[in-house]
């Protein structure tokens, strides 16, 4: 029996995109690959709001977050993380190299676009980092209160994690001024993991050709130069990744961009009051996910055994991330997942626990 | 029409291959998903010869080589390069800050083995770059007498770049003493782009240990542990290759190895024959490659003009490499490919060119 995953990554995949990964190989030089790549940017674009040029990386999400901080970070980067993955973007920062400063709030909570003003009215950076959705916390960045404040400092590159949120929810890119906006094929999207996409801005790829030791796989100037001269890559890409990528933008399109986020936030309000129901929610209120929810284990159940249970009916959620395993459990309604499917496995889970 | 690729990778993947991408997702911290892992890896260690870790990247085999170099180099790397893709392992030391030195013979020519005991001896260096099989040129090292060599130097960390050769030829990497032995899917492994391999000794993985800036995403001691102590992964890995990698090793294995590798070496005879009947062979032919061979355009032809007529046909060759275009082209018989075949694209080419 296949187990559906509701977890917040790797997601779903619909039968028919998967079917895509399985297209015969065509020269990564050829003319039908740089169409490929085109059609797949301007679809991408659309998604993203935005007109600047778009990368594909064949790694995770994680690859082009290293590259962003790495290759356009000049003077100091101010990382403000809410979890485990905007800890993360230090760490990148870190083991290349950088000078960077960690703005940490607990689980749970929202970066303030106070502290980033204050951080950046220093003058001591260059670079900002902001995650727009927490896996580990479900907690959804206030994203166009932050962006107000870094507009006031505009020789700063604005980076942005959507890993887990773009496809799902509106962010609209350019508006926000948004330098380099990364995602990944596994969470919203709705493809299987292996391919990383970001928008990077002129302003962005300005900054990162006066960087020194950018490496080369990750080299922003690299990627960026080839997409936007020959719509290529690099090295080889992942071909397949590439022809599911192209199928599902044009599937998403075709939902529309407004029905898919309203689908989303349908999903994300049904489970929010399910959870405030039997359990409660773990962020903070004023700043939930769209793409997921995390609970608060406040029946002090064992998550583990819940899990256990679930797979036997065709269901996997996410135990907490970390520290916060037990303590809390996550249910992702992303990309092509549908409220019926998100009743199910509720349903499952009071079934289970005798609610 | 599909066009049936004889390029040196992407390679023609085999359709129940091709299947096994489109396999329904698993989460990537599931036992399956170490399961998987733990199979791939034992396979992979016998195609490999070697008891050493296997680790996996989401990424062409460019990020396992810059893996290498940067993550393993404390002193100083020697660069034995013989082609466009040695030259890479330069640009990627210097990208990252690392010192190094390039040592380049002609193309077409093969790395001396008393050149790399002339380096060594000066006791400059703590890392050793090789390749095996330069797809620029069609030239395949002699790597059992550089490995000799290598030997004599017990502190120098031994990197070889089996990109476009291993599961296609006889690469016993214990018994040479390669410490970091890197791959790539879409070649002789015959399957998608889009991950790489690399098997890594526990001196290299010690050697990474006392290097800083090894960075996040190709960091190989996070690679090596998670591999080594749950067969896990750092980050999100292609689920969708790593199914595909597990059926096509068994494949692999039922060929048998001595197999696959002697009819590699029949197709490069029939292909190295026929070049010398019509044109000629373009690399020292003392090294010659088991799979691509590289044919001087001693005729004075338009490769560009018969690709274009192949393509008609349902194949597709390769033009040379960077400074060779138009004055070789190349024959790629890697992977799954048969002498059939191979005998079908020169046919072909005999009958455009009315020879």
């Amino acid at each position: 029996m296949h187990t559906k995953l509701f977890i917040p990554g790797p997601v779903e995949v619909l039968p028919e995109v998967l079917e895509k990964m399985a297209t015969p190989m065509i020269g990564h030089r050829s003319k039908a690959c740089a169409e490929l790549q085109k059609n797949i940017s301007e679809k991408v674009q659309k998604v993203f709001y935005t007109k600047n040029v778009i990368v594909l990386s064949t790694s995770s999400g994680s690859g082009l977050m290293e590259s962003a901080i790495r290759c356009c970070t000049g003077k100091r980067a101010a990382v403000f993380s809410i979890g485990s993955f905007g800890d993360r973007w230090y760490k990148m920062a870190k083991t290349n190299g950088k000078e960077a400063d960690i703005f940490r709030v607990p689980d749970g909570q929202a970066t303030p676009p106070a502290d980033v003003d204050a951080a950046l009215a220093t003058g001591k950076y260059d670079l900002v980092t902001i995650t727009h959705n927490e896996t580990s916390t479900g907690v959804m960045n206030p994203i166009a209160e932050i962006a107000a404040v870094i507009k006031k400092y505009p020789d700063v590159v604005f980076c942005v994690d959507t890993v887990s949120s773009m496809g799902g929810t509106y962010i609209p890119v350019d508006e926000l001024g948004i330098d380099f906006c990364i995602t990944s094929s596994q969470k919203c999207l709705g493809l299987p993991p292996g391919m990383s996409i970001a928008s990077v801005s002129e302003k962005a790829y300005e900054r990162a050709k006066t960087v020194e030791n950018r490496g080369l796989y990750f080299d922003i100037v690299s990627l960026y130069e080839k997409a936007q001269k020959k719509y290529q890559y690099p090295s080889t890409p992942s071909i397949s990744h590439m022809f599911a990528l192209d199928y599902q933008l044009d599937r998403i399109l075709a939902e529309g961009l407004e029905n898919r986020f309203a689908r989303h936030i349908e999903m994300a309000e049904y489970t929010r009051d399910w959870a405030r129901k039997y359990f409660a929610i773990f962020p903070d209120e004023r700043y939930l996910s769209n793409t997921l929810t995390t609970v608060t284990n406040t029946r002090g159940i064992s998550v583990a055994d819940l899990n256990a249970e679930l797979a036997k009916r065709g269901f996997n959620i996410s135990n907490g991330y970390g520290d916060l395993k037990e303590k809390t459990f996550r249910i992702a309604h992303m990309a092509d997942c549908t409220l019926a499917e998100v009743k199910e496995v509720t349903d499952a889970i009071v079934d289970i626990l005798g609610l």
